[in-house]
């Protein structure tokens, strides 16, 4: 499994800024996302609480696909470059996109 | 579904460094980790690669729960309080411990 994983900051402004990103972010930006060929299942989660120290992430979410030739597939799509143009414009430099590959640990451990 | 979202930041020094701490965190935390209460499942991915800039973040490990209040209980387990004390030993000052929930989007959207 290879996973997009996305982590969205909050947006400068009042409650009402964050409100209008995530207003969007489900009306416009998931419909595009849920578009992209070879993506498997997406799971959206909102930052509740951090433990330890404050943080600027209200949202993560995880995209993910069969193996890294799928995601880099679905990356080129024309639903993913939409997608990509939607958050340029609903959260310009918020987010931080990770790609992650499922980890079994250091051989021989 | 309530989730334990960590983040780990790639520690001081050079790549072996880094191989020592993905040694001891599969070795030593994952089985302290496994033996919490209510935790339904671990997820553990490796950074491969940032889309759109550089990252620090080398690992991102998933530990879901039923809801909250399975969570709170877990983290106050013997379990989880030994996971703390080892996470301060093999990697201080490098992890994100983020509380995520399942988000369906904005009511009415």
């Amino acid at each position: 499994m290879t996973t997009l994983l996305a982590l969205y900051r909050r947006p400068d402004g009042d409650d009402a800024a964050l409100a209008t990103f995530l207003r969007r972010y489900h009306a416009e930006h998931l419909p595009l996302v849920a578009a992209t060929p070879g993506l498997r299942s997406t799971r959206v989660q909102r930052v509740v609480e951090a433990l330890g120290g404050p943080t600027d992430v209200v949202l993560v979410t995880a995209m993910d696909f069969d193996d890294r030739a799928a995601l880099d597939a679905g990356l080129a799509s024309d639903a993913m470059r939409q997608a990509g143009r939607n958050l340029r414009e609903i959260a310009p430099g918020l987010s931080t996109l990770l790609i992650v590959e499922d980890d079994a640990g250091p051989a021989g451990s």
